[in-house]
């Protein structure tokens, strides 16, 4: 994608029992060889560090932020309160309720602070999505994208022929 | 209560719009003779004055601080990220859901960082319960509080017995 | 914090299966050296005790009421009912619901009579917020929530770096 | 039913603004000539009066209670908690909510302590559901009931037919 | 409470896998010596036998019905439809959904047809209700309530006490 | 279709304030010149009659049933436990929810008694889907349903382009 | 029901994970002698084959669509977009929410384009719909379908019996 | 922002009943001078145009597609389905549900095909969220955002300061 292994995506979660579910996401950016950085990072436990590192993450050379977090999920609100850059909003399972609390607490954001809100622990689609948004500036993204939708289109097809072989 | 007007309340809402549900928290606090304060501040559109007004008002002499907002409502916990004085929440009902988007996003706080929630579109409660943590300090006004109990009492049995005259 | 052991919090549940969580609550008053009181006591099973409880509790030094309940909880309802101070209400999963019903039947408190509601299952906050509620009288409650936030910020930060070390 | 006009049915509202609703009900018993009698009587604003009012129901002669609430709606909890007769529920829509808060409020009755709960806004179906319980002890209520549902079923046909004349 | 073992309460279920819930409703009965009788009949899979139970079931000397189903629950509908005996809905959870399913399809019933409905798998309070509806006819069952309640009040102390020891 | 005009479709409601909602049925099955009838048929209030309508509607010659009903709608469910004709069930908003409780008790059925739901309020898609079902029987029919979508297709795009021009 | 054995009904699903689910749709079928067929076809990861599918299946003798599919459910709907043979929607829980994001997506559709929706995860009634749908043109099926709900009832009947035996 | 007036952005809604909303999303990347292109286009009564316009998106030089669409709201997922570029969701409240059917049919997309979604209603933050993606790549538009923020902020101090004055 270009030389220099500068982080482009900014992963921040807002507690340490979110990184089994936000890892996912780093582990797509890593299989299209985007550099990226993770970080936890509380919107409620600090919230001068979180203001700080979304107010500097475009000088940074960072791209596009994607941020994981439950319950009352104000992670990627006050990210995007705090950037221009396009944030990517993770809502997590998390207590007992089964994400809603997180989904309404990152999507529903008011006029002019977008949070590109994907499925409650959709970590996966996050990276995918971050991926779709540098492809509009990195042509040769746009390439891996394309070939990786061919390839999970035949790897899904053989798989379904393997599984329902035989039932009609 | 006391001789100085110092506010001891301060009332925070995240848009004008919100302005009219909470204007009724201020009018209980005036009825009790507690003097406040009332700003609008949006946890995303400006987070930082947001943030210093939390972070100042004990020095200040605030004591409480009430939260109105709607939708992904994060301004009550904003306010407690940065403060450690007790936070009351009034979820607002905006946007096309009933206000259940902005009770979750203000009541799911997690631990350590609480919010006081009140009921969607709570104002009046917001500020009665501001009354009662005062009273903890000011033993006066758990008596003005008890006094109020007891008109609302007898005002509520007169108006019943208005109204269902002649039903039984 | 004061030199009588009489104590300042009183905590109650609705049933002796709620003391699992509500000992959370009584786990962090310990951690800031604040006197409580623990005692199961049902808005329904015995609901003159619960008044008297509440009626009484100012006079005996109590000075903010924590009440935990699932399902139809009305147990911090039916405290604030009877006292002017400040109740803290924990909505309890129990039963088949996520504790939306415990939620809704703890927040949705009719003016005149407010409940300061925490999180599902928020036994912790609710005991952070009896602290931040007595900070208002007590100065040095309010240092030590202070440090108490520092020192989780730190402790906090250090685990996300030790966590995803080498990550980026 | 029986010569004298003694109450058989108590029905109680938290609050004035729940008599448009509640009449519905009353409307009912007296198409059916059940003597009641109709109370305000808060859970919250006046416990007292609405537990002394369940603890004498039964000696006073009344044999069912009818509750109408809203929002956190303790108020035929509080009834059941205090006597031993049927206690039916009627969950008010007010608030912002669609009385889903006071359904849970009131359905969600913990074992021992039941409430027999009608629909939403049910007023009606609340003195019919009355009308059962009491045709228990008096047979004559009974044929009256099978009467009723008689005429209501032509009724129905007829306007149905009407209605939909020349439809097929 | 009368000298026959006539069944004075029928309990019906929707299907086989109810029984487990539905049981604790028998025994509650059991304990009051309350007689009943208990069938799996569904609304869906057998309409006819349960429209003939309902039909004849006051006839039979039944004085109340109580129904179990789950999803689309329309068993205790399906009952009150054809008697104007009381009836009692039990929601239960089954499939994936929590419950509400079933507390929707049991509680909203149209005007003329009451189904007293109980939390869901509520099926215990089921049976309670069943006693104090049976209490308005038989005044020693009230009694017998009475000192469940004391016996209940009393026991439910002592485990509080004895639970909480050394707490406070 | 076919020469004679006995009714294919049978179209039910539960009460006749659902006729307003369940006339754009009827209206779409004229359209596609398909014979139909109309009846108010309650579940609740005249659960025989609408258990005799569907036994005998195969042998007279109906080919699908439509039934619409709101709250605790169990007509459709009613109609399927006494036919094995197709039953397409629409649920009614009615009542103070938005319909939700309707499309429970329609849609949540026990195996072996299906009911095809549609939309809230999805009268016309009942139609259409009656339409779609008896055109596995009638091939005239599927030839009337590809043109209809053509027509509203192109409808649809010029409608389209009328509107938004001068937008781009 | 026909000497050939084309496939008269497809069975789609949106994934591999959603067969164990689906192969109760095929159990049914094959216990009714209809032959069918089984293909894992994802609406957004392989949209256009599942658009030709639905194409050109009427022209390969398929009557009746089962799909089944979880979360943003799409594939029901991409199929009745593509064909105006009858399309079954059975919504399906994976993720974290209930399976209400499935029913949600399955049945809200708009109007034209209809989806018969069933409850969620419920194949077997999928099957059963698919069966009385064919059962219009078919009337051996018809036949058949009455045997099974009368074998049905006795052995439901039977169960019943057994289970409760000595209850009462 | 560049030259030619190719536009960057596509506006796409399943209904011309949507445009009112989505209007909103047009004027903001008008106030950005950053040209698109608008057209009604659903994903169920023309799905070939739908996945035609998504595949040749990127080709035409669009750089992001903004999907708006109600009840079973598939088009953004449609879009995404046949497209790597970054399609934005916006759920549209329509029906008689809140926009939640909306919301869930277009947030919960599976793993690989990712769906931006923001607020119900959410035209304006789709067309901000837009901007915010664009600016990775055009480095003016990032300030163009910055300047905005800024004057939202200013105009947003100022106005508060109106409405609030006198009230402390």
């Amino acid at each position: 994608m270009r030389p220099t292994k500068r982080p482009l995506v900014g992963i921040l979660m807002g507690s340490e029992s979110d990184l089994q579910v936000m890892e996912k996401a780093a582990q797509v950016l890593e299989d299209f060889s985007i550099p990226y950085e993770m970080r936890i990072s509380s919107a409620h436990r600090d919230p001068e560090q979180t203001a700080d590192y979304a107010k500097h993450a475009r000088e940074r050379g960072i791209e596009v932020l994607i941020a994981g977090a439950g319950m009352a999920a104000h992670l990627a609100g006050a990210l995007a309160a705090n950037t221009t850059l396009p944030v990517i909003g993770v809502p997590l399972k998390s207590g007992t309720l089964d994400g809603v609390d997180a989904l309404y607490s990152t999507v529903q954001m008011p006029p002019g602070i977008p949070v590109a809100t994907v499925a409650i622990d959709g970590a996966k689609n996050a990276a995918y999505l971050a991926c779709s948004i540098l492809s509009v500036k990195y042509p040769d993204l746009a390439g891996k994208l394309e070939q990786y939708r061919e390839k999970t289109r035949k790897s899904f097809l053989n798989t379904g022929k393997r599984k329902v072989k035989g039932k009609s």
